[in-house]
């Protein structure tokens, strides 16, 4: 059915970042015209004295983990990962990720996100069918790891091609290996060689922390990047995520090759890796920046509005400049940066492109509005959002999540809780 | 009239830090039990399924500036002061800074502020007109500075005068010197002697950048801290606001007089001040730390679960410790240490505190409860909060605003801030 969103104030994303005010109609899925005068018979949204915005895409999620949220808090990182984290995804099914996934599709929902880029460590085909149920786009991977060991290689790429049959407009299948440090180079090689026969994305943790830089270094003589670069991983396809501790020529490696590099600063804060993604650097070499909040067992939220004013606010930081990266840049991040990476042409609310479309109330924390694009980096947050748009389809309204039975999920998470804990 | 809520879950923040599930009995603004059976012929508040927490403290603010959110964003800070933000306040007259701070109000409401402490430039009766109207707490102060010229000093003395009336139990009068290398040092001498004679709270930015550290220290051979105490300024009634540039001197010293220090995390990165207050250290030392937004104009918002959350995550950055310090203790910073900083008795839900009371909606991104103190500092954000009391008097009751106008003071906010631009 036709949507016809009226009379917002429309964030468009486009080519020349225009803010303009007017109708965004909604046809098959797609935008048919943006600011224009439009009538339909279809469904009509009124957006008077609202913000159309662009979906958030989400590029790093672990989605098995969002029955962890809380679990384990003020521990020392190992201690945390090896005595809580760890023991409960080993005892997971395929079919509690689906669950704990719903819960993370309902927060996506609430924040404003309409895509994501999921690593997985199960069967993603839970993954796979919970998406579409939430009406979401998502690109959809299971992280593969052995821990050097290539003998069990052959079957760990069997899994992986579980995924390669997603292709349904809406959800793609992925590849992923889990990390240089903790992956063979045989199993690199061969995972990076599955996605490039098959048109994917390859999604890589990279240099999250000090630690696993040098245990690359030690290993291979080269630093992550250098290394990944001389065994042929870096490519526009690959969607390199953390990058907290890169080397200058990391960074120019990252640019020639145009990859996607994930930055997850609330999660790399929240681990006290101590690393800050460089994504001033990285954008002016040429990468494509884009950012994830990581797994809510390590943020503990997935609130894309909170990870972009961190972002902002780290790059600030970093480089002791109030202006070392602009609030415009960092929302390109989030929707245009995050849709290449994750492999649609969504993120722009233009004629021609996907209808991922997010409606923001203007409540008193978006007032006054003297910098409307700094007011959604630096002010906005889910309490604003009161529609969601998805593929041209309405999942959000009036703050009432209209695909997925929430308070089910809730409930059922809850109670998948609980048996962890028991465990 | 009493009020009674019932079924809630109650993040007591008593002196057990006890969660208990059960009612809360008001009466006369005052807490009359927590979590036991209790009727009332007054109002009842059914909080099932919602947790019941004490309303957050905001201890440092500017709310004339409210209007000036997003006003020049993205320019080096001193082209920002000098272009912007220091003509504007120029301009900006008593009644206008009341127009702005009704703004902030709202702003504070929606999301679980319930007093706060602020520092104001223009006369302050605007500012406790608005929150009587708004019905908050507070503790307000005309932030007196001289650029180190005493001349004018009785003067402006008494202009700080004009607050010390109040004292009607919700609203307190203060004094305030803005910092110690803009202020001579009879400012702060006399600023000081006025707050001790009128047993008032006394506030003071110290040691927000690292040139303001070096200003001082070549006026007075001291580092901030040292000279402030060398001329009596530390003691329990003072609130140091912002030592993101402390020496473990300057650290034990904070803690030795038990000042209150106030930390802004989001502000200083947002300003790019390049330092992190070293709460845990302050908090070891035996300081009382309290949390702070600063102003939107530096923020850009006045929500203090991301001011939780943001401080808990720049100490675990900070010591490269993802344990540095626990979400308890932050949670008590922005409860109870912000409510002595403030002056007030407030802070927890016991028999006998007056009642400042949150109820949050565990909406999707409050689950599970493995850990609910953690979800609250991490988690958790205006989107959850629906119902404010204040001093026992319901201020915000589903989520809409009983005391204010709000979309009167959204209006005539957006009207002000575009006069601004013109001016």
């Amino acid at each position: 059915m036709p949507l016809l969103i009226k009379n917002a104030t429309i964030v468009t994303q486009n080519r020349k970042r225009e803010v303009l005010k007017g109708n965004i109609l909604i046809e098959g899925g797609t935008i048919a015209s943006v600011g224009k005068d439009a009538d339909t018979t279809g469904q009509v949204l009124d957006a008077s004295g609202k913000i159309a915005m662009p979906g958030l895409v989400n590029t790093h999620t672990h989605l098995a983990m969002h029955v962890f949220r809380g679990y384990g808090e003020d521990m020392p990182l190992h201690q945390w990962l090896e005595e809580r984290i760890w023991p409960a995804e080993a005892k997971q099914t395929p079919e509690e990720a689906g669950i704990s996934a719903r819960l993370g599709f309902c927060e996506m929902l609430r924040s404003g996100t309409t895509c994501f880029v999921e690593m997985c460590i199960h069967d993603p085909n839970h993954i796979f069918k919970a998406a579409k149920e939430a009406g979401l786009r998502g690109t959809i991977a299971q992280g593969i790891i052995d821990m050097g060991d290539s003998s069990g290689t052959k079957e760990l790429l069997e899994n992986a091609k579980s995924v390669l049959g997603y292709r349904n407009g809406m959800l793609h299948g992925s590849v992923a290996a889990h990390a240089p440090h903790t992956c063979s180079e045989e199993l690199l090689l061969k995972t990076k060689e599955l996605a490039r026969k098959n048109k994917l994305k390859y999604q890589i943790h990279v240099s999250e922390t000090r630690k696993e830089v040098f245990e690359v270094l030690k290993k291979t003589g080269k630093y992550p990047y250098e290394y990944l670069e001389s065994i042929g991983l870096m490519d526009e396809d690959s969607i390199f995520v953390h990058g907290g501790w890169l080397t200058k020529r990391e960074i120019g490696l990252a640019g020639k090759r145009r990859i996607s590099m994930c930055a997850c600063p609330v999660s790399s804060l929240k681990l006290a890796t101590g690393g800050i993604a460089q994504i001033k650097e990285l954008d002016s070499s040429g990468a494509s920046v884009c950012l994830g909040t990581d797994s809510v067992a390590s943020n503990n939220s997935m609130n894309m509005f909170e990870t972009m004013k961190m972002a902002a606010l780290l790059q600030k930081f970093h480089y002791w400049k109030a202006d070392a990266i602009p609030a415009q840049r960092v929302l390109d991040f989030a929707t245009i940066g995050g849709a290449r990476a994750a492999g649609f042409d969504s993120g722009a609310i233009e004629a021609g492109k996907p209808a991922d479309i997010v409606l923001l109330e203007k409540g008193p924390n978006l007032r006054p509005g003297h910098d409307i694009v700094s007011n959604l980096v630096f002010s906005a947050g889910p309490q604003n959002v009161t529609d969601v748009v998805v593929n041209g389809r309405l999942v959000l309204q009036d703050r009432h999540i209209l695909t997925l039975d929430e308070p089910a999920v809730m409930e059922k998470a809850n109670e998948l809780a609980g048996e962890i804990m028991e465990r």
